[in-house]
């Protein structure tokens, strides 16, 4: 698929360089609109306007939703607000929540102004909660039905439904079961209506299995609990169990791609809503905190060295052989702060065994750390000839060893009690730490012992 | 929820030490499976063994599928041959064949005698597949219905399978329809199933928009379907479309998890499988690796340094600013890396669009050049009012800001062209260009200027 997918993008890059309109058509009609939003996102920026002025309307909706937000605002910015509203429409209510803070306001006035009082009330409740909560994510279509029908007064339900909405909502596996002040009392799977005699009642059939989602839940608590439990839809309630929406199987994948990306970007310093086209003004910005705050820490490590100068002016050895004592340090340590980031993560780590696991690492850092400073120990002494330099040098690198490993297991916990992402800033401060430990135990013990 | 998993571990952990089985099992009783795996990947190894014997059996497969490698083969280990063929019983097909390789021979003999004919075949199909292949995660028992029969038929025929089976299969959202010769021709879902005629025949209401997912399809492949398309569940063909089985969502979640933790752990050269406490051997044989390379890296920075001993012991200041250099090459590189990496893997990049990008990469590396080089000119002058030395800093960091981006930009290019996953070895690639060419550099400008 890759390959097909990198030549797709080939055709269509040579496609728009020609102006050949009608060969983009006919590939672009046979396209979902994920894709279709892929490939806006692979396409630099000189092609993407007319590439989105020949998408469909009624599919422009879902690709503004499947790109990342610079790009969504970019192309927002380059439709018209009536084509604007003809986009939206196609879209779910929670669709619209998710995208509705970089639309113009006239558009989101005249879109809800359009709706009829019944999605209106709906919208706004969707809206009202943070999008990275599960009433954010919710779908307020919740498919109802009281306890005490029987089975086949739900088909009667489920096919008038369909008639007047055109269709069911998607991703349906289960209907909720509440009783009449909408408080939720259980669901109904359709595998269970589809296989059971029909004079049953929903009462006698219905499962109390699917865990009720709590409007205030995280999206990130919400991924777990489907994860769990598998499930593909669960009903999302108020704190007194009232119905008010469902999540569905597809919302959460969106939230482990969304953390899954973040995480890898955020150990660069980067912004996962940063396009890779976006304006080399933007990039640069954005780029230029992490670099700066880069900078901070290596003239921390210059200043350290700057202590030392009299030493390296006398045996400048240990200026070659200091980059190594570091560079170890801060791989070493890098290693135990990716286990216990990723534990913390996924909730494996915490003070209940932060004491054990720390001293786990140790133990392995400590035979790492005699292997290694053996080793250069050998390669000093090939290299310089001078055992006395090969012991410091093993020495300091046997300590920056532990340092760093004792480091990258308490900064992420630090900095989870202080509610910092320690994915975020526990790179930067580890090599800090072990860049300043580093040169300051090789070049102290070398200017005590040596000098 | 975080928080309340972190007690548990703690109260866990206490009871184990006090012994107190009664109180662990009632905690146990309450607990989904997959929450049972998270806690005993929690647990230092001393308190696994005990808090394993209290599973109850008729959980125990499942734990076992849900937790990592290392510590199934732990768990398998403790596990008697006839408790391990009760845990298994309660597996299917793709979940058994996923650990398989885990098990003992006598054990997956024992299991498969006791299959009957049919399941016998099923588990040989599943078994006949790679693991990270459709093949080897679809389920094998894809329920499946004749184009020609009513709705009404489907039902009886759901009511019987269901009376054979005890249960229909789990995630459920669709039957396959497929000809005499088990052809696929299309999928009925159960919402239109619910919600239409039931004297319309299957042909009428069967859909032609789900995928079909070839059993040779990667893994990764079979997740970016599900996500375009939001699936719940697709039919797996062979090449003929022959009807195999069938994938469901939850499975493609664990895919996506697995790859996104193996992202995030290779790029500090760590193992997936791997245990957090695993034995102290086994962790340090598999960082040893990596430390290894990296001090191969460090030396080849070292031995660059090396040829300039002379002028570093006349200027003794460019070792202290030299690993400002060689660091913020190294950031500024690993930017690059991580958007084009990322890229590459979402199939945003590609040889279509790789000048374009790498053009735009270079623009923002040459203003964050500037700009730091502006900074640190300045910053040499007041440390050492030495304005040539500023000069040769400055010049060096900005050369050095433009390699790392190139190399950003280029070596996960190349890696993917050799057929090397460029989130394992990319990083280390880059330190090593971004360190050797910043150390040259500076201290080749400088030793021609200044010396």
């Amino acid at each position: 698929m890759s390959n097909t997918f990198t030549k797709l993008v080939s055709q269509l890059t040579h496609s728009l360089e020609q102006e050949n309109d009608h060969e983009l058509l006919i590939s672009i009609e046979k396209y979902h609109p994920a894709k279709l939003g892929r490939l806006l996102e692979s396409l630099p920026n000189k092609y993407r306007d007319d590439f989105w002025s020949l998408i469909p309307v009624n599919c422009k909706g879902e690709v503004l939703l499947s790109v990342h937000r610079e790009l969504r605002q970019f192309l927002i910015k380059k439709t018209s607000e009536a084509d604007l509203l003809k986009c939206l429409s196609t879209l779910q209510m929670d669709e619209l929540a998710d995208i509705d803070a970089d639309l113009p306001l006239p558009v989101v006035s005249a879109m809800v102004e359009a709706m009829d009082s019944q999605r209106k009330e709906r919208y706004r409740t969707v809206a009202s909660f943070p999008d990275n909560t599960a009433g954010g994510m919710m779908d307020v279509d919740a498919t109802a039905v009281r306890k005490d029908v029987s089975l086949k007064a739900v088909y009667r339900y489920l096919c008038k439904l369909r008639k007047k909405e055109g269709m069911l909502p998607e991703q349906l596996d289960q209907l909720v079961v509440v009783d009449r002040n909408n408080k939720v009392q259980g669901t109904l799977y359709l595998s269970d209506l589809v296989s059971m005699d029909n004079s049953l009642s929903v009462g006698d059939v219905m499962k109390n299995d699917v865990p009720l989602i709590d409007s205030l839940q995280s999206a990130s608590q919400v991924a777990q609990i489907f994860e769990d439990h598998d499930l593909i839809s669960a009903p999302v309630v108020d704190e007194n169990n009232f119905l008010l929406g469902r999540i569905t199987v597809d919302d959460v994948i969106d939230v482990l791609k969304h953390n899954s990306e973040q995480r890898l970007l955020a150990s660069a310093g980067l912004n996962e809503e940063l396009d890779m086209f976006a304006p080399v003004s933007h990039i640069s910005l954005n780029r230029a905190i992490w670099l700066g705050t880069n900078l901070i820490t290596a003239f921390v490590a210059a200043w350290v060295i700057g202590f030392f100068e009299a030493s390296i002016e006398q045996l400048v050895a240990l200026a070659v052989l200091m980059p190594v004592v570091a560079s170890m340090g801060g791989v070493t340590g890098s290693q135990t702060l990716t286990v216990v980031t990723r534990g913390i993560a996924r909730d494996l780590v915490s003070s209940a065994n932060i004491v054990s696991l720390t001293l786990h690492e140790l133990k392995v850092s400590f035979i790492n750390g005699i292997l290694w400073a053996a080793v250069v120990f050998l390669i000093t002494i090939l290299w310089y000839d001078d055992w006395q330099l090969g012991g410091v040098f093993a020495l300091a690198l046997f300590v920056v060893s532990l340092t760093g490993t004792l480091s990258g297991a308490l900064i992420p916990i630090v900095l989870k009690k202080l509610g910092v992402d320690p994915a975020i800033a526990g790179g930067v401060i580890l090599t800090t730490i072990t860049d300043a430990v580093g040169f300051l135990i090789f070049l102290g013990t070398a200017t005590y012992i040596l000098i």
